[in-house]
This record gives structure tokens, C-alpha cells and sequence, in this order.
């Protein structure tokens, strides 16, 4: 079997502009992919979807991750058979300034009052 | 038929310890539901419902307010038959400072770059 040539292994992305505000607010509005978010925002490496440790199957984690590549605000590139991911955080400072801030700080200080997350 | 109680005229709001980080970005998600939000932020009075000319039937407006109240981003009081509605914005600045005016000029960016809304 002949290898499967390289563009079959790229994932949709939507380009800059057509990154929508509402699609990423309901990107970051469910806390799991908001948890993948923040611990995004925390590293300055790409990392792989095996890292996060979230409270859901691989198959709801799966579609959470496709929600963040196809809102715009993740990106995703294959390194052979693994998903690498990074914040689009470029794109979406030049849509939305300060609103990933804004809201990762909001999701810390509710992490303060809520500690059950 | 005697006249219904005080009490049976009040709507069931969130406290300010209740309000949660992602049911606002919800909330704040739909264009329909953020349309309300920036006209409500435009103007200091409190708004009827009757007020906003939104793009859906009847019964979704209703079920967008009713999101809207649900997850703490407005405060709505009947005044006789008529609901008037309110932005929370002391709650929502004092549990996430700077969110929602990120969010409406992120929404006001977008309307510039796409003006289809």
C-alpha cells in the first residue's frame, strides 16, 4: 500500500477571516475545551492531544478538539500519526483584542470562587 | 377571578455567586442574543421585550431572553404585562472585568469586516 500522499493529512482550518466571534465564544463557552485553552495558553509549545488529561472519552475529546480547529481558535497539524495543537492566538488578537485575555482571566477568577471548576 | 400574587410575577434569576463563566459565553454566543446585549448596552433605560426587532418568531425571542436571564447576563422585571429587561452589568464586571465590553467590541470589529452580521 502506497503511502497516503501529504494533503490528506492536513485538517480544515478556517482562514482569518472567516473566523466568526460567535463561533468562538461557543468554542470557549463549554469548560473542557476551555480547559484545553488554558493549558494552551500556558506553554509556548505546540502539544499533542494524548497531553490533556480531561474528564471525557477519547471520542468526545476528539469532537471537542474539532470544535477549537473549526471556530478558528486552535491549530492543528499532524507529526505523523499524532495531533499537535497551538492557539491561533495571532488570529484572533488581530479579530478580537484582548477577548482570549478576557476570558482566560475570568476562568481563572472563577476558579478561585468555584474550585469544582 | 382574584389577581395573581406579587410573587407569581417574578422571574427566577441567578444570584451573582451563581452566575457561571460558560453559560454567559452561551449566552453571548448566538447573534441574535448578542444583538440584544449591545442595544441594551447602548442605551441607560431598561428595555421591553417588544422593543428589539430581532430576525426570529416569537417564541424564539422569547427563549433567547429566557437564555439571557437564565445565565445571568439580564435582569428582567414585568412591569404590568410588558417584561423589561436590563443589563447585569455590575454582576458580570465584578465576576469577569472587561468581558462583556471585549465581547461587544469584538462584535463591533466583526460588523465593520462583515456586514451581514
Amino acid at each position: 500500500m502506497s503511502e497516503p500522499k501529504a494533503e490528506a493529512r492536513r485538517l480544515p482550518h478556517p482562514t482569518r477571516l472567516e473566523i466568526r466571534l460567535e463561533g468562538v465564544l461557543h468554542a470557549l463557552a463549554d469548560p473542557v475545551r476551555l480547559q484545553v485553552v488554558r493549558e494552551l495558553a500556558a506553554r509556548p509549545d505546540e502539544l499533542a492531544c494524548s497531553f490533556f488529561e480531561l474528564p471525557v472519552s477519547k471520542s468526545t475529546t476528539t469532537y471537542h478538539f474539532r470544535v477549537l480547529r473549526e471556530s478558528g481558535v486552535i491549530r492543528q497539524t499532524y507529526h505523523g500519526t499524532a495531533k499537535m495543537n497551538s492557539l491561533r492566538e495571532d488570529d484572533l488578537e488581530a479579530l478580537f483584542p484582548g477577548l482570549l485575555g478576557c476570558v482566560l482571566t475570568a476562568d481563572a477568577r472563577q476558579g478561585r470562587h468555584h474550585p469544582e471548576g
